[in-house]
């Protein structure tokens, strides 16, 4: 019995390399790191579980098919474009600091684990636009948007900040694991693509703001659970390495700021609303998570609760000021989270970084680098996704017909129904066990009445 | 390319400590226990979302928003007050072997990944409370309750028994993981605010006892399976290290329990009531877990199976008794779960364990040991909670009013739905696309027929 | 204090072997091979969330209910009978290269954590059946078929297989993650049990094919990418090992076969049936994950893609065969995922494999002998599942009656509903709230104009 398990065993390590047979601490180590980044990997990729619920929660039923299949193309086409092209634009041999040179199809890159990990990134950023653009954008066009999005406009935010040779780093921009790179790059794409589209039919009539709630809150509460535990991995995983003086520092620092913006945000709607709003709550926990996400190693614990209070605030006035003063139709909230939380949690290294920040005595410095890169990226982002924006718009409409949007993009696009739920309602028509008043019966009730009366 | 991401990782390097860059077999230990511990928090967390599924899905539609909310303000609530004052109740210097007396604010705590994991369990005790009082508890009087539970309760029971001077531990009482610790106490609390409730409008008219069955078991059956996957990380974490010897079976025990538990619930109530009882199944499930809690790491792979069957059909009586016997209206089995489960749980160690089990020839000892600490923990829960809770309930009402507990708690407290389905069973009005027959075209041929008749 | 802390971790190091206390590089690997293993197990066993929610999203809301229990049901008795019985006949000690025979009880085996992955790899292979059977097979038979499976058939193709002495292991068959061991088998089970079953009522009527929709799309998807995520433990744990020049590519290859798949589907239906079809589309991400998992580890990133492609397309194609030419009803589409796509990917080893692939210049040899190990284990398992079959529905039909199937299996075995939504339609009714235009207003509107015309 165990001397088969032990071939077994045998057979599986004569697939690996010589070294991993005899240990030493240096390929334990690579082993260790790996084995974290990996699960930090996986938590990233699940986090597409958690987008496609809010965005399918947080928006009508009619339109669940079509972002469910955004979000899933999103993840697919950026792995592949991110392999291809992404990934050697962002870490390969810098040119003149602004773009990578070598590196595609991974050609001699040795780290697969780091490209995987770094390609759950991409598909993040790419995804955020599906939630702003819900209800109306083309399938098509979005998904032009988004190889744009995931082969290049990222990968050069990426460079200038994540890889060593990148001008934003030479400077001392800070954002370690990505309020600017991931997040602010995708709410500004999101928020050019909105400029482009428009509102939804029926959200702005006049002067007045029409409410479109979502159509399943539990389940975008799910969704919002499935982030909060990736986020671990995004944050926790950038540490690239299972080191046990920074990874629970960071860990740390992201539960203390998500629930610090979660009660931020529920006890402010409270306040200002008279009731806590479900929704924007449940955009504060979100809008937390990417307030710590660029300060998490180097901001403290005490710190992290401060960002994470101011984050839950800025998230309620955020989309309230956007929906009703702007008038910028967002379903999901998408560029309030992840842009002015974004923006927020990158100058926040600028003011609680221990080592770097106002707050901490050492002067405005930081805070000023930290704001260049934010106008950076914002520039390059808006300029370029509006410059690809305007020419496929060109080509053909990017937005659905109106007949499409009022009918719902799941008929349009898919031919079909995210719910068959009629038969809930409708069981005791069919069953002879019986049971609780239907609404089938309420119809045959009122039917027999009005039989009756005619009779 | 290679150079540079070398080059990344040297920055990401230059953050942390010495030692870590020159390994150690001692610091890789550190690092491989992180890992271990940082992903058995991470799973605990996820616990959190299989609570509010479970929690949702178990009760009626026009209270979801409100089970949601309060497990998400439960879990942000905890985190934060366990950081400024229950871990320093929980694991600071013992003040007589009964409450922990420094590290406050966590100041002078080297080990933030213990304290995150611990705070993850905070949470989970507090959040069985959501469960029981669910449908009629006001927001904000649940918020006290898990504050004091969060701040106070909780901890001190966790440092008279995993704190190395507690009183119990100095006892001899057996814990592992927290069968009483956490979900004992939890259940207790959660039975003491229910007597203060009361039982929902409807649930109990005269003699007779009604099922209000819940809107939504899908949800509430991956919350189940969230709850399983997430106990590997409450149970397994608590080895507080990678250890090849021990780990294992701990996720044995735990896998064979519930497996022995659901079989038998599912089995007792074909017997019982000739149908497989879906709701008690799942409960079932959770029986299993919180009954192999206590002992998953001292009890065999074969016992595991005999606790958990007996977990199972105790599951399915518990719930039974406190329903039509005691009249203890507990929309979710919180309390049997937790707290009949949890009980059985502490004295199965005393039976099964190999180390010190009746049933491994060890005598009474150990048993007599575990029941003392039930009957300690339930008397420091039930006379601190329901101090707390007959004195706040004498400021104001911790029950919301009869026409919001009508209404649901999401309009009487959050002003908005959970669900917005009746576009999918109007689809067809809108769309161009020929469907199948929705109940608005039932509507439509009543409404004509009327016509006609009228006509 | 720290002190405190420190005494915890003595008591709980006091449990563990000594050599872990004093670490050494030999017991540093096993710690990290064993938290590796126990998270791809986490992962392996969060599968089963995944197919409980593609099961029941796919299929109609009046069974709910039951395939969750047969989902829950599966795992624990998987669990239980893989523990008394069928580990000792996958990796017993081999008779004749055929079937164990020792280590029943895991009487004698040491490594637990190998057996904890490879009971959730048992409980899939089970799994997969309940998909394909939903909707009409009795849940008493449908145990059956799970205990014969678990407990014998399958453990016999694992044994050829994965055991270091088995036959095709022998032969030189490569299956590194179960293309065949567990999707093949599960498939050619499901198909002989289908077999004996027939469609639906209402399925086929003469020469007609009906669709029969899912009723919750949104939750389905969750549970594909649920799979997803798990996949990354079933393959990336057969490894057995934290292997950095290995997991890696399995993780690699499994992202890009996957999504490639996706893509193609999406894009196959496109172009075929003028629309992107969603259900055809999730199902091809299973039958990306399936198409890689024999090749994942020894098939390039570049080769993965080609083989995720080419799933895709031949899912959609051999879900439309089944359907519309052999007219087996397979509401889920699991005998196309697990079957066409399980032979694909084994078949796909012979071609794509850089170590042995025709494609890679080595001959046609190893082809052949996949080829071998796939009609060997179609021929055992359809042999021994069909007469299985064929003797239990001698006993007793393994269909619900036709009753039964028409008011749905939740009504029949379980005695409740999945869903309880009216209140979400008629909430307008009760509550003080003004609201939207509810179903239930319409209601009243009718009948207030019937009453208006009447009088």
């Amino acid at each position: 019995m165990l001397k088969k398990s032990a071939i077994l065993f045998i057979i599986v390590l004569s697939f690996t390399s010589t070294a991993y047979a005899a240990p030493t601490t240096e390929s334990l180590q690579l082993s260790i790191d790996l084995v974290w980044v990996m699960v930090a990997a996986f938590l990233v990729f699940f986090m597409h579980a958690g987008f496609a619920m809010v965005e399918s929660g947080f928006t009508r039923a009619k339109n669940s098919l079509n972002i469910l299949m955004k979000n899933f193309i999103t993840i697919s086409a950026a792995a592949i474009l991110f392999f291809i092209v992404g990934y050697g634009i962002m870490f390969g041999t810098s040119a003149g600091s602004f773009i990578g040179s070598d590196g595609f199809m991974l050609s001699g890159v040795e780290d697969i684990g780091f490209f995987i990990f770094q390609a759950m990134f991409v598909a993040t950023c790419a995804t955020i636009i599906s939630g702003a653009v819900a209800e109306r954008m083309k399938l098509g066009s979005y998904v032009l948007i988004v190889i744009a999005m995931t082969a290049v406009i990222y990968p050069v935010v990426g460079h200038w900040i994540w890889q060593g040779d990148g001008w934003l780093t030479a400077l001392g921009f800070s954002d370690f694991a990505g309020s600017t790179v991931v997040h602010l790059t995708g709410a500004v794409g999101a928020l050019t693509v909105v400029l482009f589209l428009g509102p939804r039919i029926g959200k702005y009539s006049g002067k007045k703001v029409n409410v479109i709630p979502g159509h399943n809150i539990p389940i975008g509460a799910l969704g919002v659970f499935i982030l909060w535990l990736g986020w671990f991995g995004f944050n926790g995983g950038s540490t690239l390495a299972a080191d046990p003086s920074l990874v629970p520092m960071v860990i740390g620092t992201t539960v203390l700021s998500t629930s610090g913006a979660l009660l931020a945000s529920a006890l402010y709607t409270k306040i200002r609303f008279k009731r806590v709003d479900a929704s924007l709550s449940l955009n504060g926990v979100l809008g937390g998570l990417v307030g710590i996400t660029a300060g998490c190693a180097e901001i403290s614990l005490g710190g992290s609760i401060i960002v994470g209070l101011i984050s839950g605030v800025l998230l309620v006035e955020g989309i309230r000021f956007l929906d009703t003063k702007l008038k910028i139709d967002d379903p999901v909230g998408a560029i309030t989270v992840h842009g002015i939380c974004g923006i927020w949690g990158t100058l926040a290294v600028g003011l609680f970084s221990t080592s770097s920040g106002l707050f901490y005595g050492n002067g405005i410095t930081q805070l000023g680098i930290q704001a260049i890169g934010v106008i950076a990226v914002i520039a390059w982002t808006m300029i370029t996704v509006g410059a690809f924006t305007f020419i496929i718009s060109r080509v053909s409409p990017i937005r659905v017909s109106e007949e499409e949007e009022i009918s719902g993009l799941d008929f349009a696009e898919h031919g079909s129904n995210a719910y068959e739920l009629k038969e809930t309602l409708l069981t005791n028509e069919t069953t002879p066990v019986e049971g609780k008043l239907a609404l089938a019966d309420r119809l045959n009730n009122l039917s027999a009445a009005t039989e009756k009366k005619l009779s």
